[in-house]
């Protein structure tokens, strides 16, 4: 205790002089302050605005084969959702556009695909090309299909129903740990 | 072994009779089927779509003070992004609007916010307040401050400065398992 209190005394004096020094702090110990009130670094709810829920829940449902309780929420106004819960506690969650919007305090806007994609990266390129061919069966859009990329890895694109893009990959680097 | 075999013959005989009495597969049985060659549930990379990639990595690494290097990938063209590594192997990417159509082979498209939102679920109300008032210091612009929702939980929504929803939310049935 007593010695990390010591340590924790000379950076307090190491920082103070570097702030006497320049007569303000560099950029490499306000991003360091700032770290530590920072937001933590995770997310764990994708929610993705549809035009049609009913139509959406089927393609991620029976479509993708992804598991989930159907839509929920109807005896809110507005509430209507579909929830599917993903491997690591994450939550892909399906919500009417106009009803993001609401909750959001903002207008509904168009759909647009550019806006973002969401990315799987699978455990070899035969993995991408499955993915891929169950997404184009289950009526999805390919706009790219599978081919080696300029990063050295392997990867396509297909659109969901709304033209949100999955982006289906294989790059080693990016795995989760466990695999 | 033997036992799991006999399970596994009893259930097919089971899944016959009922396709020769109905003459077509249920909708749970195909279900189930198509569940077997379900794609992974799951996805570790959010690619979010910008208008000025420098400015996106200035409110998320500065304003927000999520981990990153920086801009890599400028060696390729087409090739810039910046990436967090988020808790939980996650991976969160800023990527030009127009790369991210190259790349996906679609055409360039407007911001549009109802297209989705980041659910951030945090481990209480005040922890819900501390976010929303770092972001606004970040130079967000809230949409919805923090208040009690209908579902019972407290949220509040922001946008980043390409007008990416991210709604700060404290919902205890989704935390993490670890907390």
């Amino acid at each position: 205790m007593a010695d990390l209190f010591n340590r924790r005394m000379v950076a307090f004096d190491i920082l103070t002089d570097i702030r006497a020094a320049t007569g303000s702090w560099s950029g490499e110990v306000k991003r360091a302050l700032q770290r530590r009130s920072a937001m933590r670094a995770r997310f764990g709810i994708l929610t993705l605005g549809v035009d049609d829920l009913e139509r959406s829940l089927k393609f991620y449902r029976d479509g993708l084969g992804l598991p989930t309780q159907g839509i929920v929420g109807q005896e809110f106004e507005h509430g209507a959702i579909a929830i599917f819960h993903l491997e690591g506690g994450m939550v892909l969650s399906l919500f009417p556009r106009g009803d993001l919007g609401l909750d959001a305090g903002i207008d509904s806007t168009p759909r647009s695909p550019t806006e973002f994609s969401i990315g799987h990266n699978v455990s070899s390129e035969a993995e991408v090309d499955q993915v891929m061919a169950r997404a184009e069966t289950a009526g999805a859009h390919i706009t790219m299909p599978a081919r080696r990329t300029f990063w050295g890895g392997y990867a396509g694109y297909f659109q969901d129903p709304d033209g949100h893009l999955w982006e289906i990959l294989h790059n080693p680097a990016f795995l989760p740990s466990a695999e």
